[in-house]
């Protein structure tokens, strides 16, 4: 196999393939089936993210999956993005429906006529309201396994507060999920940018996205959070009263963790030229035991490995790996599919007390006494999160550059990508052009300005139009 | 409120309405909208069935929601089924498509022709695999909230064997799984009967299906589980090669608990005139705290209040409701909204050292010390699943009937409903005439024999055609 940073467009096909995350051969276009060894993963990726939702006060709902269409006409900005990605509903067996139904982009349109039914007074707020479902997007551009299809997993929470004090609050919230998820728990660094002006979420005020990088130096947007101000509670009439009597318009938020393109960033980012590596509390199997068989001791070896799965099942996602296949193609099995705890028991082993113990990460290996292998795990589980964590970091440090022209973005992107830090004239409707020249030139795209803040560029000027430039914005090449 | 035994009808519209399940002002004809009070239930009780079918084997997959209209057509009996009751697709964007594609009603069409492609050799089987997702059926007949509506939830397995001992195995373990979470879990009575032949899922050789019956008498079909036989192994070619070297057609099974339909049960056979009423670990809040403040007293009840949630808050899903309503409302509503566990802390409970505790079930009160709250409601909220399990199967038990003619089968019916155990000719295809004649003189749906199997009828005569009977089956009159 390729290794993901020499040749990752090769590995990533490669991965998806031979360890079995995604079938491609759906008889459907921009459709994909995803496979139990994906799945099991992004099923316990739902179950982090809901947890931490519903920690913070948001409950769960299911709206419906269709939208009339006259919904989706109510947000002007809205419509005109959405409109021509959607798929339409038209015919149920074999009657002509007589009025049109999208399947939903996205939700607002579903949720927001129902939250101007339930909120009245302030006692109705704040209401934070997810749900993790699918959502389908007639994509034109060629589609990517996990990263883009017509159809994809992800969870949407769209919350309603009586001030933007509160919604700005809510958005940080949502930024801090994601540094304590997609970060902390999954190993994925990424910046949260403010997207420039032309490039916010169809009818939002700011947009904020966090943005990976993949082995390649290019990004990928992770989870994005909007400020929609009162634009839809305008189009929509989501309003309140307030203490002193007046209705007011409410403000509110919507933040998009897409399960599919994190689940993406987290095999891209944590693989290597033998196959998937996973966090230890992600992995479907966390523990292979695979017995070294001769001829002749199966009988010692076998019930020996097979008390010693029962044993570490209490603990851990446990698997006896008894197939007929050789040791050696067992080991390259459950490296390929990610597997962070290998254990061998041969004849040797057992003789000893002692198992071989081998992480998937590093290739280390040790010998550990059997009766200590549960507290050893456990230690060793947290271990490889944590080194997960620190290398994934540090690649991505090494991928944040800066330049001053269009020429020094460009051989900066040409060497491996990455994230580069360059002085615009400003991140307004009116720097749209300049954008566009860095796309033209180089394949560009620029990102916005980190939420978190920075200096102000002094005395430089801006990469696409050569004027006074104001503020420092993020070039990459995107995905 | 009505009580859920003397007009079902008009307290189940009150209680969906009152406790805030489902909002029916969505405006599309046939979709609802899963409230928050409904869909952390149904959270809940997908985890758990999750759960228990990783358990026993199957892995979880996500396969698309659309489907070619050339796959439904694969398979004759269940295209006939199903094709007069989908959603076609047959727009994106602007554009028209060249193929309409189907909004899956079950995913048999879409999960077959991908299990062909990765099923060779003994050792692919046995494979089960299933999937927590969305359904959409056109239909016709009058939709009530969670029982009948366009789009529900649910999950469906699809399971692959070399043979058919195995696949008749796995209906009993789907049986069983059924009994383990419906019953012993959510408190919900059922019979599984086999249906009969004219009544099976379109393709499948058998059909059986968990059966509850509502207060009104009238039965609801919970979770379905078919033996496919080799029919659309036939169809969609899924094929492995035997040890004897020749190529067999597998053996498939199918199992569909519909979470929506199981919340609806859940909340019929547990109600009562005051509302909802939850089994302690599917509650959205297990422990309410109700301060009991008087005039100057705030100072005192609310700190204490507020430090008894947080403790409690270690072991239980608890609130403190601190709205400014008043004792008796909060009574009411807590009452209203299912909350097993409601407690009360006045001033004279703080003095004396002691918590009013009141369970929601039976609405019995009992003065706890404060610091023996957490193993109290531990042990209580045993109790009240138990309780609710109790009284579940010995109402459930009152409505199992006999009957030897149709008027008898008609006056069961008609005081009360239930499960009216019937002599019929014969379960197969010539015994239709004999079930029509049935539904057309009472209303009575016959729902097949019982599963675990039962005595012959001896000298009876078939209630529709008068000749001798074969076999006992069952009527009821159905949601």
């Amino acid at each position: 196999m390729d290794t993901p940073k020499e040749n990752f467009s090769e590995w990533y096909n490669s991965i998806i393939k031979d360890a079995r995350l995604c079938d491609l051969r759906y008889n459907l276009k921009g459709f994909v089936v995803i496979e139990p060894n994906a799945a099991d993963v992004m099923g316990r990726m739902y179950r982090i993210y809901e947890d931490a939702l519903e920690l913070r006060g948001h409950r769960k709902a299911y709206f419906p999956s269709l939208i009339h269409e006259k919904n989706l006409e109510t947000e002007k900005e809205h419509v005109e993005g959405f409109a021509p990605e959607v798929f339409w509903v038209t015919e149920a067996g074999k009657n002509k429906l007589e009025e049109r139904m999208l399947m939903r982009p996205t939700s607002e349109t579903a949720i927001y006529p129902m939250y101007a039914l339930w909120i009245n007074g302030k006692s109705d707020l704040p209401l934070k309201i997810y749900q993790s479902c699918q959502v389908w997007r007639y994509e034109t551009k060629a589609t990517k396994p996990f990263i883009r299809t017509r159809e994809f997993h992800w969870i949407e929470a769209h919350d309603v507060f009586a001030t933007e004090a509160e919604a700005l609050a809510q958005i940080d919230e949502d930024m801090q999920m994601a540094e304590d998820i997609i970060h902390d728990s999954f190993g994925i660094p990424f910046i949260f940018f403010k997207r420039p002006q032309w490039d916010k979420f169809a009818g939002a005020v700011d947009t904020f996205a966090a943005d990976t990088l993949l082995p390649d130096g290019k990004t990928l947007q992770l989870p994005s959070t909007h400020n929609l101000g009162t634009n839809f509670a305008k189009s929509f009439g989501i309003k309140y009263m307030d203490d002193d009597g007046q209705e007011k318009y409410a403000h509110q938020t919507t933040y998009g963790p897409c399960i599919s393109r994190i689940f993406a960033a987290l095999i891209a980012i944590h693989g290597d030229s033998k196959g998937l590596i996973l966090p230890f509390h992600l992995a479907n199997v966390q523990v292979a035991i695979i017995p070294i068989i001769r001829k002749g001791n199966e009988e010692k070896i076998l019930p020996f490995a097979r008390e010693l799965e029962a044993t570490l099942s209490k603990s851990f996602r446990t698997k006896l790996d008894d197939s007929d296949n050789t040791p050696g193609f067992k080991y390259n099995y459950w490296e390929l599919n990610g597997c962070p705890v290998r254990i061998e028991v041969g004849e040797r082993d057992i003789d000893s007390g002692r198992a071989m113990v081998a992480r998937r990460d590093t290739g280390e290996k040790s010998q550990v006494p059997f009766e200590e292998l549960p507290a050893y795990i456990e230690e060793l589980g947290k271990q490889i999160n944590d080194s997960l964590i620190r290398k994934a970091d540090s690649d991505f440090a090494a991928l944040q550059k800066s330049a001053d022209t269009l020429e020094e973005l460009k051989s900066a992107l040409d060497s491996g990508g990455g994230f580069v830090k360059v002085p615009f004239c400003s991140d307004k409707m009116e720097a749209e052009a300049c954008a566009e020249k860095a796309k033209d030139y180089c394949s560009a795209n620029i990102r916005g300005s980190k939420h978190e803040g920075e200096e102000k560029p002094e005395g430089k000027k801006c990469i696409g139009c050569g004027k006074e430039a104001t503020i420092y914005l993020y070039a990459a090449r995107q995905y």
